[in-house]
């Protein structure tokens, strides 16, 4: 029995496969058949040795004359990703983030299909919105189960997210791609991937804030 | 002359903060008027010197008997990050996700405050979105000058978003925060957040698609 379905591959690196995909696909449209590493690696500011590492993890063999096959690439890193086959999904929390998720084009090209969404407001349940109708929070477990559902998307309120987590557990949910901000507790084998806005956002506010210090402290210098 | 205010702070640690204050504001509306780093830990998941590292980063001392007075460690947090003082940003791209952010309730309390947005299509212009008018793109670096506003948030589809980064630059912007799904160019000065969708659903999907090529591995062995 081969362990190697266990192994967890390096965070950054697989963050950085949708950038790949991008790129390939448009040197693809501009009719481009081959690329070496070293020019993914400058047009994307990477070192060729981070190129080469990223691309071996998904099972790439590399060939250092003759460069890469794009459409062979492409078709790796979308394997190694999942993004080769369709992949259903519930939303739960039909609010303005919901509806935008909702109303994401790039979805299709990653093979995601939001299939419906849930909400426990009366005005929301059962309006369709952007194509997908709006169906009772109280037949997520059913519908889950129904469908064979295996990942979800969680974009309601903090205060509620970790009920609607439990909840999604319990019908079976094992990958849930949270939005909202909160840590949220779950058995181990469920996967949980957040999306914090509010982390993100704070990263840019303390380096604009220590920006605007310096840059105050320069002036009275000056002055 | 310090050089303090060029450090740069690690990511990890600064992503860490509002989970913290979030905490912090609901332990300070039950009533609590003290905590300790080991209690902040337990409640988060954290080892104790993690938080105390965390928290020192902020410049907060610690009092390793009596506990940090919480509304303390949450000013000290909002100060470090910025939010204690309100910020104007302007938002571009005026689509589905677009208005998710300008409907997003959770930046009231983060201080930042979207002032308007601004689109290339007709039928946006003018309008008013959830309380905020949409200008045209062509007026973005006239209004961001009479503004004053450093921040913008960009919600543009791929294949523009460099085009509007660098009227971004152009126009004074010195923080981006980024939601398209492209690796953008600017001058070093420019500070760039990226929010990658796709990058964080890369990260579910590949875990997901392992987990099922495991299960399928341990039911072909059973059979």
């Amino acid at each position: 029995m081969s362990t190697n379905g266990d192994r967890a591959f390096p965070t950054p690196s697989v963050r950085r496969l949708p950038i790949y995909l991008s790129l390939l696909r448009r040197l693809y449209r501009d009719g481009l058949e081959s690329v070496s590493s070293t020019k993914i690696a400058d047009e994307l500011g990477l070192t060729g040795i981070q190129v080469r590492k990223d691309l071996s993890m998904t099972g790439i063999v590399g060939r250092p004359k003759v460069g890469h096959s794009i459409s062979e690439l492409i078709e790796h890193i979308e394997g190694f990703l999942g993004w080769d086959k369709r992949r259903q999904a519930f939303l739960v929390g039909a609010g303005h983030l919901g509806a935008a998720l909702l109303g994401y084009k790039g979805f299709a090209q990653e093979n995601l299909d939001i299939i419906a969404s849930f909400d426990t407001s009366p005005e929301k349940i059962g309006k369709v919105i952007l194509g997908r109708m709006t169906y009772d929070l109280a037949e997520f477990v059913a519908m889950t189960k129904k469908h064979h559902v295996q990942m979800a998307i969680l974009t309601v309120p903090a205060s509620c997210a970790q009920d609607v987590t439990n909840l999604m557990v319990d019908a079976g949910i094992i990958g849930i791609w949270n939005f909202a901000p909160v840590q949220l507790s779950a058995p181990p084998h469920i996967i949980i991937e957040n999306v914090s806005l509010s982390s993100s956002l704070a990263i840019l506010s303390q380096k604009l804030t220590q920006r605007e210090a310096q840059t105050r402290g320069k002036s009275e210098e000056k002055s």
